[in-house]
């Protein structure tokens, strides 16, 4: 039968003995370009974006249906109604109300001027609106993304002696994270954010969270000096080295405020109806704590307040971007840290389209807000995504589009306008116990627990990221946990599970014999089965495992006076690639079993295997005619030829054991 | 039969119809501690390395096995006999011939005294002897780790201008790649190097040999000056700009002696009888090249010659090593590439391991290599492995144990002692034309072809090594290739191929519908197949993708009026392992597709897949009367229900899509 080989790939031939038997087509050669271009398309179209704007005929309504694919609001713009406008007003106001303490808030966590806060809840939302396709996503700042700021730019740049530069290389960060956020959109590279595992963001955010509430601690206490590190052993140390610094009033007026944050929260989460009680309790706060300052004079007492609010709008900030060396590179690397952190507005996004069972595309929403954050930068803003509790609010208020963020955007405006100097005498301690309150519903503890039992690895990637976040910094336990999650991918092929298939008695099935216990081998033959590609980081490790399960095959027959393996079929069904070191390690594979008298036998091989066989030979080596569509027809044949004492190529090997 | 997926483990369950159906054990919960210790061996002891060991019975025969296991040479030792010594004898005087004038070229090209190659092909070899599993393998220095240690350690410190630096930290470079070696056998962390693929290595190797053979223009051309950088652009300016200090004695003598060198590789490859015609070459190019300059005393006339070798056997070097701080950071940093660099000398010895039919452990060969620099180090000798060109002599020579590594020692002893005046003479030029001629032998074009026949990424990683390291530097295309090879891996499982599976006619089977061309699709039932691991890195990839065939089908058969899906069969048979995201995409997938009111099945999940679904809850969200072990089962079912015109609870979910 050698001779068939090359020209059994018609689907069907006939072998020696005269037996029809099925085989295993090499799919035709397609052009080199063919396949690069439907490789790419693939790698970087998988959703296939531009499906409706293609589908238009002609140029001008080709231009409009790409105007609404880049703006979709111009898709609902048209058709709205008033019924839709009052439940986007109610959810505006709402989420407004929450905008306005926690940017304030938020922008002293990234040590900027409170003002930004609600700079960044005005420019932003209106720029999403226009082009997010998100119809829940509330616009605004993060308290992760600001303890990164504070703590990348405040490691050269102090906030407090040279608070000019600090401001505006917040600017230029921010611009920096709009430009790499759209950058990685428009180049569809979007796939890179899912290396942050769901498990990776859990440890990331319970250690950030953890984090920023140690550094509420400074307000909290009254502190007036803090370590400028965030981990939890510095922050300690700080803390408890000025226990003669402590200001009760401070701890009092924040634990109060804390306390009554969280009951509402606990109120609103037992009570779904009353989402608003939790929504408005922070305004609440500020406002039962401005009061109080006002009328106690307690600002002379050691309570901290904010102090004066400049009226008007956003000052325009494009002039103060810093492009020159010496600060540029930390704007960059700043950007770079915050703007990946930042797309985690787009999973955030997606969660609720899926409630709504409407569709978002990753790549679009990168561009949009990455523009949302350049425009951003150029109006003293600073980085902005779509924070998941605003979020909530939104879709729990009945927000039905982006309205939503304009209606905010508008309260926003109407605060900075007429306002801002209600909120003077607003205590610092108010707002570190919201953010404090916000950040404890970051700190996932069953979703850490439901990892451990499903999945260690996981596990230990948000294990990684939570410690390194904790102990080290922010960027350490982003590095931690990515090291672990790609270290799991690599693992995974370097090392992958071989697995012993048995027939399943009363059928030409065969499975893995671990797992279906009913199954049985078969003598003679045995059936191996991989089950990731076939690469270089794991040809020499397939090798040898393949040559121990024969070994031990061996052994464990030869004790019981079996006849030994004289089939070895390996089931290729789960091996999805296969490169040149693949090809190789089964040329050697072949050629060492030869030897051994062992006849090797491919099941299932999918159309790139048997491409990639075929230009290297090693489909040539085998032989055609050892290459079946099932394990069930390879064992049979295996069988077959065992039963007829054929004795085949096989007994030609056998004979000369060290044949070179 | 929604209340019977908790209870459906058992292997065989019957479904509300009445029938019979085989279902998918989940299989029995392992304690973690156990599964963790299992993981852990099939990760670093694949191979069982102390299965000899552990089957002795007392402690007395343990320890004469373990020492059996590190010190192979007690195993064939006792049995040696004469017939044997005598190939030996030839292989290993054979191997001396060539390791001589290799020895000391090789020396001259790491910029080190070229005492040093004798040195470096006295010691290390007995300690291979003793230690290596190989029987082929050659020991001694190598050109591209010479070059390496040129090129890194010549970045910092000057050979010429402080010489006994420049030598120590040779010796201190080679003892931390032994110690680096043997670390990483003792480790079991040799799978490290496997991620240098063999794709990697040919581009690696081809450039080096490239940038080895532009560097010995110095000598061919007789310069004085000349570069430290190593990449084409900078040599080709040195060489170009000092056109008028070329000295014709040198290149005609120079260009003589490599044409005598590649006519005589060219002729041994031709007739392999007469390998030795190539083995001996370069020590009679030595011998022919010294007399010439004795006689004619061209030394004068500008060929460098070497000058005094000093007599005598390797002086102590161990109190020459440098553990302080300025320079022990480029010392490990040159141990750590060029060590990693040298553990290519495994595949040289596994590769003629396979030929002779014996077995190689990797991580012992590496304990091996590793102790024989670190013995190396202490003795003046620089670092050394197994390069291909010597062992392949030295097998086609007819070795058949390592003794002959002993006789190559005790050759080159002879040497050190006698006839190191000899070499007085010999002209640098003749030992460029040896550097040349091994060099051209380790661009391998036709492996480059056979990688762009084979595999085009393959082809891309060997492009970009060669590339990386002629135009940058060695560490440069080390790391592209590296680089470009993890790509790939995280690429293939971010990324993972999903195909459309048809019914082969007249069968139960499902097969990929583009490569089995008479596969036919079921009405109503789509049957998709992953080809990877469902990870972070995909889940997101996969849940669009999914979608997109759905909508694609759905489109296709509305413009046909056929009805749509309603039955989407995933078949997970290649899905090798799965993770926490992945559970989480088949709970959104699970839950959209309801809304859209077609029901989701699975075929043949592996035991680690069915874990997971189950202690992630997915398995009862989705029924446990919905997973298959076969696609044919998964179909017939869906198939039966579709004609039956049983509503089931597809139907349920189909009436309020909008539901949340």
């Amino acid at each position: 039968p050698a001779a068939m080989g090359g020209s059994a790939a018609a689907g069907k031939s006939v072998d020696g003995g005269g037996r029809a038997a099925p085989r295993v087509p090499v799919p035709e050669a397609r052009p080199f370009l063919d396949t690069f271009r439907a490789n790419l398309k693939e790698t970087f179209f998988p959703d296939d974006p531009f499906r409706a704007v293609v589908r238009e005929r002609g140029f001008a309504r080709r231009a409009a249906a790409a105007l609404r694919y880049f703006f979709p609001f111009l898709e609902w713009a048209p058709a709205y109604r008033l019924g839709t406008f009052k439940s986007d007003l109610i959810a505006g106001i709402t989420i407004a109300s929450l905008a306005i303490p926690q940017g304030i808030s938020y922008a002293k966590l990234a040590n900027l001027p409170p003002i930004l806060g609600l700079y960044s809840s005005f420019v932003p939302p209106l720029v999403y609106a226009m082009m997010g396709s998100s119809k829940d996503l509330a616009v605004g700042t993060v308290a992760v993304a600001s303890l990164l700021i504070a703590s990348m730019l405040g490691a050269e740049v102090s906030a407090t002696e040279n608070p000019a530069l600090y401001l505006h290389l917040a600017f230029t960060a921010t611009f920096f994270a709009g430009v790499i956020q759209a950058s990685l959109g428009i180049l569809r590279l979007g796939f890179i954010v899912d290396f942050l595992s769901h498990a990776a963001i859990v440890g990331f955010m319970g250690g950030a969270a953890t984090v920023v509430c140690l550094q509420q601690l400074k307000g909290m206490l009254g502190l007036e000096h803090f370590t400028t590190s965030t981990d939890l052993v510095s922050v300690m140390r700080s803390v408890f080295s000025q226990t003669h610094q402590w200001r009760w009033e401070s701890v009092v007026l924040g634990c109060g405020f804390l306390f009554f944050l969280l009951v509402t929260r606990f109120f609103s989460k037992r009570q779904p109806r009353f989402f608003w009680v939790s929504a408005a309790a922070p305004l609440t706060s500020v406002i039962l704590g401005s009061l109080l300052v006002y009328f106690t004079h307690a600002e002379n007492h050691g309570v901290q307040i904010i102090g004066n609010l400049k009226k008007g709008l956003n000052p325009i900030s494009v002039t103060n971007l810093q492009f020159t060396p010496p600060y540029m590179m930390l704007a960059l690397k700043t950007g770079l840290i915050t703007g990946v952190i930042a797309l985690e507005g787009i999973a955030v996004g997606r969660s609720f389209a899926m409630f709504k069972n409407y569709h978002i595309d990753g790549n679009k929403e990168m561009i949009a807000i990455g523009t949302m954050n350049i425009l951003g930068s150029f109006t003293s803003c600073y980085l902005t995504t779509g924070p998941f509790s605003r979020s909530a609010v939104n879709y729990n208020a009945g927000c039905k589009t982006a309205m939503s963020n304009v209606i905010m955007s508008l309260a926003v405006m109407v605060t900075l306008l007429f306002l801002t100097p209600l909120f003077h005498y607003t205590p610092l301690v108010v707002l570190s116990a919201i953010i404090m309150s916000a950040m404890l519903g970051l700190i996932d503890f069953p979703a850490a627990v439901h990892l451990w039992h499903v999945d260690k690895v996981d596990f230990c990637v948000c294990a990684g990221a939570y410690l390194g976040v904790v102990f080290g910094s922010v960027e350490m336990g982003l590095v931690v946990a990515v090291a672990i999650s790609v270290l799991r991918v690599l693992l995974f092929v370097a090392r992958p599970r071989t697995t012993v298939l048995g027939n399943v008695p009363d059928t030409n099935i065969y499975r893995r014999m671990d797992q279906y216990t009913t199954a049985r081998t078969v003598p003679g033959v045995l059936v191996l089965r991989v089950d990731s590609p076939i690469y270089f980081a794991n040809s020499g490790y397939l090798r040898e495992r393949f040559t121990r399960w024969i070994d031990e095959d061996d052994e464990r027959t030869s004790a019981k006076g079996e006849t030994g393996v004289q089939y070895v079929v390996l089931d290729m069904g789960a091996v999805g690639s296969i490169d040149t070191s693949g090809t190789s390690m089964l040329d050697e594979l072949k050629k060492t079993l030869d030897r051994r008298g062992i006849q090797i036998v491919l099941a299932n091989p999918g159309s790139e295997i048997m491409k990639k066989l075929e230009s290297s030979k090693v489909l040539e080596l085998i032989g055609h005619e050892w290459i079946f569509p099932t394990v069930g027809e390879a064992v049979a044949e295996c069988d077959f030829v065992l039963h007829s004492h054929k004795p085949g190529m096989v007994a030609d090997g056998a004979s000369h054991e060290n044949m070179v």
